[in-house]
């Protein structure tokens, strides 16, 4: 057996702290070594610390670690962070300039120039950002982070049509499970048998994410993708998977109008990971569902281990293009598993240091 | 006290009919005096033939008015019908051709080029086609019809932006209630913490019916408005209330762009029956929400006893002109009362026969 | 029109003081002249304090109204107090040191000896306890409680079988609203798609809390019911409505075994209040539902304007002797309207100072 | 590798039906060889017959086969029924004169004195009545059945109570899942935001099946439990998970009362299968929650991969001795898994044919 990274997880009692641990628990590379989390919760059994809120039981080695509290010191080498934004703020830039390799899923520093914003299968290449970060030239220590659970199931599902296309606007109306409000999170009063058409922030971060991703670096910088774009983002009474509605306008890349079969095999197609065998890619990135009513997010969140994004209903739209719907997990595709599948990268780019002796499982 | 006119209802025992029971109970002009099913039904009690679903309780008189059968003879001359398209299709031209006045919550016939599809506040002067019916000059009865309980909530927000400012381009994207299926209709392991994003020709009808309403009368025949609209058409799990997220594109009529208090005064001002008088219309048919986090059905669908139509979150499209958000009640503005206040219109219009002495109350 | 009693409210904001302002706007005898709150909203209009969770729509009024600090100065004479129960604790001894009648949804000094839990169809006579109570004395102030939510319907169930036959023995398990937990209260990731069979301390005091309320007042207390007890008590997905699964083993006082009838009739002619014009009281304080799978409590819990406690399912119990099914609306006949009950039999018994023209409508 | 009992599965496309595959594909012992429905989808591919409803991925091997119609000629000798009740009545008998196993999820003939009904942790003896059906005599074939889904997770905790103290009293109140009633199933009308307080016979099913399951084997027959019990089934808006809140008198085989330690170590020492390594059963059938607020349909109904029974809130009750909750998965433990478990069972006691090369996976 390999040797596996020594992994630690900043804000691990949180929702997406507690899938970062279902993941990550009998990952093949890596190994949970430390758990931190705020003051309230540091020096408790993790066990008595976090209210575990899923379906996966809690594994009896996770209960019993120790909650160690928030600090570079002591900490593993690679921290996946699953934070509040005013909290990462301030923290993870601390861990990285300890030399940490900081795998962020917070909004904090998304749309910092030097900090990049990656989905793998979409723009690996922005991985080169970490080289400017000042924290890099010091210690050794970056950050890198994910998009927000409503941008990235609808990146995956446009970048092949950009690459094919070209993309020239982009609308999109989300209906957004519960898990994206974390814990305690909606109260019930305000989302049983109700729709609430307002998340804070949202729209401005799943606009300004999206085309960040599907742009291009060059000379040291992002250049986002010059396309317009517009998001309705709604919280519906689901506990996990983000559906949208999606219409868009594609480019002339192909210097004739798109077909329908043309979109679907550059759906089928899309398989940028291929052969790189990181534990956490699902097979088929975008799966297309061609049954008239999906995909629905009980029956297709958890595709490809909830990696895999699933696009339907594929028609023309009388304003735009071309119309459909995407579904994708918003907890692990869109969260714990994003920042997992982004260290994945990382280790195979040889962005982490190997993995020595004293890193090993005791 | 004035006389009041009978009323038959027509596909009495489902979700619609119900809520015809309920609306025209106690209603000042109307009297329910008959009540008509399906075979099954015909001949028992109303208490017994109907699943009664509603939290409004059953009035007595009705749990043990008799069930007719479907058939004109002995049919009051006005009908409101809450029938399954193919079985109006059948059954509506029997009553019309019989001299009734056959007010039609049903799909069947709105998009008939002689029958109107009207919903008072936005068209009422389509109600002309009604001359224009072989019913009609044969014997004198007639078919009237209200849209879909999609595009009505999103109808009467656009008007008064359409008559101001003009619409080139719509953008829809709804989440429709359950009770919009009727009953049993959505299976309870279909839509239980989960989304369906489709709904079978709901798309088709709600962009032709939009544009057909918002349409001109002209020369005997309804010239739909010409403007471009996409929809997309999602059930979530809320008992009542359609909430929708729409962009528009608006029109030239101003000779410039308008602007957000423009939009808000022409709703505020949008009070096209005023002083006429009609029990069922609401004061205030388009109220705005200023609330960052509103409509939502829970809270907004009752407004104007279910007939009022909510708007909120007007702020800029980064694809078209403007973005909001739409809720209307979809079995009281979206049905029953639409097809009440049409007959309500009917009336104040001479289009209903006075009152007799036979007709008044026992 | 007769004058109005000025009333405040205490705990304004919450989900029971949202109710007591929906049942108190039009109310005939009181007017809404005083709102307090927590410090945090005080000195705020009320439409900006409170994030109004009720269907039915924020009077203008209210909304405009400042939301007072929770001190006695300057309060009306008649409280009604909607409070956590560690700060009613505190507070509603202050109010009723200072001359106010303190009628409390709280639970902090339900089964304290000198204060009556009453409901007004089941033991009126508990308010001889007033007289017993030092505020009372010194300044005529004193406090009246109504039970918690969980306990009120049951009670008024069972206080008619109480009567003719004598209860030995009670078990109920609840499946108890998530409105009963207040605003935030339930996080949604909690009980969407679940049950939570646990709700603090609630087991507790429905036991006590029911025998105490079917108990008789001798000689300056109370004596609670000799019954043995046994409650269940569970959170399930519904907005507003307590359903509960009773079995009882009656008493001897009939001699012989009960029959159905005979239970049917202890229900059907139970109406202690008749011809006391009290407004909040339900005409039929216990309405039996004879459906099969009756009572629900979306279609059952407004009966009465939410006063009425349906029952349902009468049938042998193979342990006990019967077994049925309770259902109450928990905010309304279980909260503010239970509170609001209480004050207008204060009234028609004398213990609320006259209104003088000080307190009536400006 | 093994060879595999082929295997056939009767009423294949319903929820028991769906989940009867997804725990069969990859099962170690048995191999899914033919799919049987109604006439309306015999002859189909099961992709298209079936409208699949579960998370796990509909199989695409599964997908391709197609649906024999449900007679025995071509069938399997082994068949897992998950046939409607009258349906079964006439199907199951036709397939064990016929010489098949049938292994049936129905309730059609669980209180059939010839045929047992079974949970192999609980009364594996009761299988001997194999032997006194005609049709073991006539074909080899037989019938054994699994308890309603409601029994199944109440008997699995009781039992070990029974063994060491006895059972007198078994008072209990159910919170069933709407999977249970299979699909189209429960109307979303009738349950989103609501409780229904009736489920048609299952009140009756759940009394009779406890007390056969905790009966024994005596003299070619089964002796129920000489025991009191009184069961409330009711329905609520939760997927999978049947939540039930029991009291129980204890017997006197102890000679005193039981302590709470005691009761907690009889669940915890109750391994009856421990040794016999049948694929489906769980390490520990029954486990003890000791979080106030657990065990919770969403958290716990897949412990031991949905065949674990969780119990929480042991108390003592104030009618009967003690009081707690119990939790189970109502479509694997309490229905497809079930009737597995009982197939793994017959394997381990001989009661099915030596596998054969004939049988063996192509």
């Amino acid at each position: 057996m390999r040797n596996k990274y020594s992994i630690g997880i900043l804000g691990a009692t949180g929702m997406v702290g507690q899938r970062f641990i279902q993941l990550l628990e009998n990952h093949p590379w890596f190994e949970i070594a430390w758990l931190a989390a705020s003051d309230r919760s540091s020096g408790k059994k993790y066990g008595e610390a976090a209210k575990w809120r899923l379906e996966f039981p809690l594994p009896d080695r996770i209960a019993n670690m120790t909650v160690s509290s928030a600090e570079p010191v002591g900490a593993p080498k690679i921290i996946f962070a699953a934070l509040d934004s005013d909290i990462a703020k301030e923290l993870e830039p601390k861990f990285a300039a300890a030399g940490c390799a900081v795998v962020s899923n917070s909004s904090a520093f998304r749309m910092h120039p030097e900090v990049p914003l990656v989905i793998p299968e979409v723009n690996a290449e922005h991985l080169h950002l970490i080289e400017e970060q000042s924290w890099r030239k010091e210690s050794g220590g970056y950050m890198v982070t994910n998009p927000n659970c409503s941008a990235i199931g609808l990146v995956v599902a446009l970048k092949p049509l950009e690459e094919r296309f070209g993309i020239e606007q982009i609308f999109v109306s989300t209906m957004q499970a519960i898990s994206g409000a974390g814990y305690p999170g909606v109260p019930s009063m305000d989302i049983l048998g109700n729709v609430v058409p307002y998340i804070k922030s949202e729209e401005e971060k799943m606009e300004a994410e999206t085309l960040r991703l599907l742009g291009r670096f060059e000379g040291h910088q992002v250049k986002p993708l010059s396309a317009r774009m517009s998001a309705h983002c709604n919280r519906v009474a689901v506990e996990d998977g983000h559906t949208e509605c999606v219409s868009i306008k594609l480019g002339k890349k192909l210097g004739r109008a798109a077909t329908k079969e043309e979109i679907l095999a550059a759906w089928a197609e899309f398989k940028p990971l291929a052969g790189q065998q990181l534990p956490m890619a699902p097979e088929q990135p975008v799966e297309f569902a061609p049954q008239d009513d999906r995909p629905q997010p009980r029956l297709d969140r958890n595709r490809g281990r909830g990696m895999g994004v699933t696009v339907g209903r594929l028609r023309p739209c009388g304003l735009l293009d071309w119309k459909f719907t995407v579904l994708s997990h918003n907890t692990i595709r869109g969260a714990a598993g994003a920042a997992i599948l982004n260290a994945e990268l990382l280790v195979s780019l040889g962005k982490l240091e190997p993995v020595t002796a004293a890193a090993t499982r005791r």
